[in-house]
C-alpha cells in the first residue's frame, strides 16, 4: 500500500466509521479498522458486532491518491490519535514490512502494527441480489428515526421492543418503537415502492447512530434490506445493522381511535414548561389540568418543594380533564416534535395520552400511558 | 424577604459559587446556597470544607432590587436547574412561610424547601485585621497560577505538596509547586508589598478554580492573607481557601545553578511533535535528542509502534544531549508556557531537565526529573 491522503479526509472518514468501534470487544480485530487502498478509493470499516460502517475516500488528483493498492488493520484508537495529532496537509501511507503502516507527514513518522486485513468481517450481503431496495431523502429519514427512536427500550428483557420496526408496505415505510410505557410512530411515503412488503426490526441504538451521520440533509439514502441484514446507503458512507429476530407486537389495538378532549398548544412554550416541572417531579410524574383557556403543569418532591406552570391553549375541544405522566418522556416527545404547534388528546385517565404535530399532513404520532396516582 | 433580579445575573452568581458544591458533603447544609438579600445587595454563598466562594449582586434600578430583606439556604442542585429553566427576564425571590422560598418568573411559581441560615458557615477571617493584602493584575496572576499549579500533586501522600506555596517578600510573590517529579515556579512583582513577608501552601485544586474565575484580565485581586485562610477578592466575588498546615521543601537545591547544553525551539512545534510522540509513549516515556539543528523527539509502544518526530532548533549552546522524560508532564508544561520560543537546559543525564520562556524577562522556570533507561 502506497497512499497519498489529506489529513481532513482522513479526520471525516474516521469520525464516521469511529462510531462502530466498541471498546471492549470479544474478538480484538475488531478493535481495529479496516483500510483498504484500491482502485475505488481508500475504504475506512470498523464493525461491532451489531454495526458494521465504511467509509470511502473517492481517488481524485488532489485530497486522495491510491499508488500502490493494498489492506491492512490498524488500532482504532492509536490511529486515530496519531491522525489528530498531524499536522494539517498531506499524509503518506506506506505498508512495505509485513503488517506495519508507516505513516508519514512533515517530519513525523509513524510506525504501527496492524492485522491481516483477511481477519476483518466483509459488510457484504449473504444475499444480495434478492434484496429489497427503496430510496429516501436524508432530512426526512434523520427526522422520523430522531423521533421514532427514542420510544425503543433500553431493557433487554424483551429484545423486539429495543428495535425500531420498519415496515415497507407499498409506496409507504411506517416507522414504530415502543417500550410498553411509551410509543411512537410515523410514515414515509417513498417514492419508488419496494417491490414486496417487508417488515424487519432494526436495533434502536444503531438507528440512533445512522441519523446522526445523515449530515447532508438534502441527499439520498438507499436503504437495502436482507434477510438478517439491513443497509443504509449515502454518498461514501454505508452503515449495514443486524436485524432483531422476532414478530413486532401489533400496534393496532394500541392507539385509540376516538378521544374526548383535544387541546392545542405551542410546542416550545409547553417545553419549557415541562422542562421547569419535571426538575421537582418526584419519580419523574408530572399532572396536566387542562381547564378552557390553559394547561396547568404541577409536580412535587417530597420534602424538596413543588412548581406551578401554565400554557395558555390556543384551542380546545371537549371537556376538561386531568392526566398524569411521565415528565421525561413527555420532554423527548416535545424536543423532537418538529412542529410550532401541538395536540395533545385525552382519551381516558387510563388511556395513553395522544400527542400530534398540530400540522395533520404530519403522520407523527406518540402515546404516553399515564399513571395511575391517588387523588 | 422580597427580591427582584434578573435571570441572567442569577445564572452568573450561580456559575461562581456551584465550583465551591460538592455532591457528597459530610454536611446537608453545605449542599445548599445561602442567599442573602440585605443593603449589600443579593449576596449567594457556597461552601466546602477546603474553599468558600461568595458572588453579589449589587442592588441598582434595574437587574436587581432588594424590598425586603432575609436569608435562606437552598438546595444547590435543584435551585440551578430551576434558575437555568425559567424564561430570561425579572425573577421574584420571595420568602413568607418559614424557610420556603418562593419563586416566580412569568407563569412559573416554584416554592423550594430551605435550610436556615444562621447554620451555614460564615465566610468571614476570624483575625481579619491582622491579615496581609496585596494587589495583583488578574492576567498576571491567572497565567502564574495556571503554570504553577499543573506541577502540584495529586497524592495525598504528602499533603504540602497538594498544595502551592505562595511566599509573599517584599514587593514580590513567589509561587512554587511540585510532585517530587516536575517543579514549576514563577515569580511576580507586586505594586504595594506586603507589611511582613509570609509564606503559605494553598491546596493546588482550590488556587485552580481561582484562576478559571478571574474572567476580567484587566481587573485587580486583592489577597488577604490570614493565619489559616487565604482570601482573593475581584469585583462582587471572594474566594476563601483554607491553607495547608506545614512547611513547604526548600527548592534552593534543588534548581540547577548551571547548564551543560542549551536548545531553543518553537513552542508550538515542539508542543504538537510532544503531543504526537506521546500516543505512542509506553509508561509516558519519550526520548529527545539534541544535535546540532534539530530535536528529535521519540517513543515506542511494545507490539503496538513507535513514533520519530523531529522540531527545528532556533538555536544551540553546548553539545548534544540524549534525555528521556515523561512526555505527558512535558505537555502539560508547553500547553502553558505563554511565550513563543522555549529553552531547554540540559543539566546532566541524572539531573532534571531546565525548561524557560526564551524571554529571559519572564521568571518561569519549570524542571523535569528525568527516566533513567537503559539503552
Amino acid at each position: 500500500m502506497l497512499v497519498n491522503v489529506t489529513k481532513d479526509s482522513l479526520v471525516n472518514a474516521l469520525q464516521h466509521v469511529l462510531k462502530a468501534i466498541s471498546v471492549n470487544s470479544p474478538m480484538p480485530i475488531l478493535a481495529g479498522i479496516n483500510i483498504q487502498a484500491n482502485a475505488n478509493g481508500l475504504i475506512f470499516t470498523a464493525s461491532n458486532t451489531s454495526m458494521t460502517i465504511q467509509y470511502r475516500i473517492p481517488q481524485d488528483n488532489s485530497s486522495m491518491t491510491v499508488q500502490r493498492t493494498g489492506g491492512i488493520v490498524v488500532p482504532a484508537r492509536y490511529f486515530n490519535e496519531i491522525i489528530r495529532k498531524l499536522n494539517a496537509g498531506l499524509v503518506t501511507f506506506e505498508m512495505n514490512e509485513n503488517l506495519i503502516l508507516t505513516i508519514t507527514s512533515e517530519n513525523s513518522q509513524i510506525r504501527l502494527c496492524g492485522m491481516d486485513s483477511a481477519d476483518f468481517p466483509s459488510i457484504h450481503f449473504s444475499d444480495h441480489h434478492s434484496s429489497n431496495k427503496i430510496q429516501i431523502n436524508n432530512a426526512l429519514l434523520k427526522s422520523a428515526i430522531k423521533q421514532v427512536a427514542i420510544a425503543a427500550s433500553t431493557s433487554e428483557t424483551r429484545p423486539v421492543l429495543t428495535g425500531v420496526s420498519f415496515e415497507f408496505n407499498g409506496a409507504s415505510l411506517n416507522l414504530v418503537a415502543t417500550d410498553g410505557i411509551r410509543l411512537a410512530s410515523r410514515t414515509l411515503h417513498i417514492g419508488k415502492s419496494a417491490n414486496t412488503s417487508t417488515n424487519v426490526i432494526i436495533p434502536g441504538r444503531n438507528l440512533f447512530e445512522v441519523h446522526k451521520m445523515l449530515s447532508d440533509e438534502d441527499d439520498i439514502t438507499e436503504i437495502e434490506v436482507g434477510t438478517n441484514q439491513i443497509r443504509f446507503i449515502t454518498n461514501e458512507l454505508q452503515v449495514q445493522s443486524a436485524l432483531i429476530e422476532g414478530v413486532y407486537p401489533s400496534i393496532q389495538n394500541v392507539i385509540p381511535q376516538s378521544y374526548l378532549s383535544e387541546v392545542t398548544v405551542e410546542t416550545s412554550s409547553l417545553l419549557h414548561a415541562v422542562e421547569r416541572v419535571a426538575i421537582l417531579a418526584g419519580e419523574s410524574i408530572i399532572r396536566l389540568v387542562a381547564t378552557t383557556h390553559k394547561l396547568d403543569l404541577l409536580s412535587r418532591t417530597a420534602e424538596i418543594g413543588d412548581v406551578q406552570d401554565e400554557v395558555p391553549l390556543t384551542e380546545m375541544i371537549g371537556e376538561d380533564f386531568i392526566i398524569s405522566l411521565n415528565g421525561k418522556f413527555f420532554i423527548d416527545i416535545l424536543r423532537c416534535m418538529d412542529n410550532e404547534y401541538v395536540r395533545l388528546r385525552f382519551t381516558g385517565k387510563a388511556s395513553p395520552i395522544v400527542i400530534l404535530p398540530a400540522d395533520a399532513r404530519l403522520s407523527t404520532l406518540f402515546l404516553i400511558t399515564p399513571v395511575r396516582t391517588h387523588n
